[in-house]
């Protein structure tokens, strides 16, 4: 379909030689640099890329475009290597372009409750730098990830259910095309009809369209009252029964988190706490000092009517940072479950009508295997995770784990959700688009055609090969 | 650039042909029914259509599309004819596709607070057959535009400042491409981060990249209070002060209008009211008993601070109707202040930090006109109109007007906003395109030519000649 051959690369020692006369020092070939940007936080194996650019503007982005293009050499972009699904690996070898270098908050508007970063900015450095504004921003996805990579993965967390995903906080951005041109994708007005929405079409990309190297965002009034809690269930379902009622209430919660009984053994060990080994809702709500009281209030009594028990209250910014920290550190709490283990994670959204449902027949599944896991996730979006903890040299387990996250998957989508709600396709869910956007896979890929006619940009990742 | 030479479209009388054998009397050729969809509400020329086919369904307009595709002749999509730039005219001739058969509500979730209705649905019409669910649909731009149309044009309208615009609330699209092929762009997950933002690449733009048959939509529980009011000021500067003020204090407000005095004088006029001939504010709350209370009293001080005075309450429901109609009214009201003019509108978004400054600017411009305007608009987002009543047979008047509209947009852009907020680009915005988007459009031509490489779908909108 292609004009060109797919996948019919250049050598990479002219473009690698023509990138260190641009960056100097600023490019590495050394083995521990390139095998570092070969992985990311999942499980799939390491890809190191040939070598690994430094820039430090949007200029030098593109001009390593350039070059990397002028030698058909793969580029992929590289924020803090925090993704989950395979996204970063340098499948066809190549150029990695690590933005940590582009780490300045550009600008930030109080009037307009906006800012201008660059891509390389994280999350937790931009919310220290607005720490005296009375604004923030509120995407959580737990990994202090840069924000270009949260652009690129299109991510969202723990305060989506109230704040949105990334998608929905973008102004605009500004990418730099796989052939070295720059696009700034729009202005700072809150709304805009015009013209096609470049902005959320290199929104959860994953740098296979493009490099993101500035972001204009939106940001928050931090609220005039925060309160925190987190409550018992005697099971799954009563905390899912929960979460579905507030929603249905129209209650604004800020974050509404589940946590199974395992993982809450793992988080206890890891964070040292002692909460019931029982299924646990973490619950903020954000507001008015009334508001916040009001809503807590109802939240109160949907749980008490489904059985939960023993709010725990985390009042002072202190105690909830702790308790939202133990929540970020659920992940390297599991893995301690079964120290070694291969991870095998999976991340799907249903409506929120489905998804106790879809939790029971998960557990169920989950149940069957001989191996342990966890069930987490942001339940106020119908978004959940499960992280099953494989024997390395066991291929029966990881095996035995691939199938039951593809039955997963499989359910999700036939209950018309996703078989991603935040952590993107990388190399992980790309056996699934097709099942999920059918013909809509062919416009991707006629897009693709149209902005990467080289198929350069971080190859092999979103995009199903052809038919 | 394009494979095929552009806008060499086939003879239209086979396509013709086969349409009626498709459609019966549902394919139109009559003058009277062309002419109807030759034009929108703006002051743009009548071109009228070839031929007015009306299907009843996605697969009737595939066929439709196939059609045309095979004869190589132009496809308008057509909702309600209530665009305002000149969106819907066969500037090349060709096939309208009226979608107002398509009008069935076909789902329905309270427990998701979701719907999936086609494209021929109006906005009231929805909120009709909401009625006894406790949820609405608020996207509201005045006109009862179908929401096929509103997600076309990328819409919002008078609450979006709090309810978010056309882009803010879909779930997923069926779109039926120039080829006939149907994509299905996403589920009914509230969030999904698998793949390119289909979605999003089809709102907004206008059906040049295909035509849009069903919409997956976010519903929004009705408020447990509402609460409406509007206010006089002494000037339009202290009305804007007042804007920005609430919304840099984080009140949520559901409405936030203004209208100067002249438009305040059209629209008493035109229905029946006696407010004074100065500039005001119409002011909706939306939240709990308690909540509406405190932002009311929050705004009525920042009002009285700026000399506001004289808040007219409309606490129940036909009172509210009665002003929101008003507000509705507004630009049938301004052009009965000259009848038989012909009206030139304009619609810019700016940072609510420059909105002050840019209708003081404006208003400077059109001080220095002989003809009457009106400027109103959702200056809660930023985004105002301008109403210009011209002479129809006087050639000067008609370029001063566009001289000023170019004016106004040329300083949007230039205080980092858009040459439209909502209304779209259609035919009235081109010429500002690629001053906004500079290397954006050419990103814009290539996803075109992807998708309709024959330039089939409405052609001469949106995108600029090539250079």
């Amino acid at each position: 379909m292609s004009a060109v051959e797919p996948l019919s690369f250049g050598p990479v020692e002219p473009a690698v030689d023509a990138l260190r006369e641009l960056l100097g020092e600023r490019l590495s070939t050394a083995t521990a640099v390139r095998e570092h940007h070969g992985h990311d936080e999942s499980g799939w194996p390491v890809m190191p890329p040939d070598a690994v650019a430094f820039p430090q503007s949007t200029e030098e982005v593109a001009e390593v475009a350039r070059i990397c293009h002028a030698h058909r050499v793969p580029i992929i972009p590289y924020g803090t290597g925090t993704a989950v699904e395979g996204h970063v690996q340098a499948l066809h070898g190549g150029v990695a372009v690590d933005l940590s270098g582009m780490n300045r908050v550009r600008r930030v508007s109080t009037d307009d409750m906006d800012a201008t970063v660059e891509a390389g900015v994280t999350r937790k450095q931009l919310n220290a730098e607005l720490r005296d504004t009375g604004l923030f921003f509120p995407v959580d996805p737990g990994a202090d990830a840069s924000i270009g990579g949260m652009v690129s993965t299109r991510a969202s967390g723990t305060n989506a259910v109230r704040y949105g995903t990334m998608a929905d906080n973008l102004l605009s951005l500004t990418v730099v095309l796989v052939d070295g041109r720059v696009v700034r994708t729009g202005g700072r007005a809150r709304k805009s009809s015009a013209g096609y929405d470049l902005t959320h079409l290199f929104t959860g990309a994953e740098g296979t369209l493009g490099l993101v190297t500035e972001i204009t965002l939106r940001l928050h009034g931090l609220p005039e009252a925060t309160s925190a809690a987190i409550c018992a269930f005697p099971d799954e379902d009563a905390a899912v029964r929960t979460v579905i009622e507030t929603i249905q209430c129209g209650v604004h919660m800020a974050r509404m988190e589940l946590m199974d009984a395992l993982q809450m053994r793992a988080t206890n060990a890891y964070s040292g706490l002692d909460y019931p080994e029982r299924p646990h809702l973490f619950l903020e709500f954000h507001g008015s000092e009334s508001g916040v009281r009001e809503q807590a209030e109802l939240v109160q009594a949907l749980a008490a009517e489904n059985g939960g028990a023993d709010f725990a209250w985390a009042v002072y910014e202190e105690d909830r940072s702790r308790l939202w920290q133990a929540r970020h550190d659920a992940y390297p709490a599991a893995l301690q479950l079964r120290p070694g283990c291969r991870p095998l994670t999976t991340d799907v959204c249903v409506p929120i009508s489905r998804l106790a449902e879809c939790i029971r027949e998960t557990r169920r599944d989950l149940e069957a295997l001989p191996m342990p896991s966890t069930i987490l996730g942001h339940v106020g979006d119908g978004n959940f995770h499960v992280i099953i903890l494989c024997d390395p040299d066991s291929e029966d387990e990881i095996a035995r784990a691939k199938a039951v996250n593809e039955g997963i998957v499989y359910r999700a989508q036939d209950m018309e959700g996703t078989c991603t709600g935040e952590h993107g396709i990388g190399q992980g869910k790309i056996a699934y688009l097709r099942r999920e956007h059918g013909e809509g896979v062919s416009v991707m890929q006629a897009v693709k055609d149209a902005l990467d006619p080289l198929g350069l940009m971080n190859p092999g990742k979103v995009l199903p090969p052809r038919a």
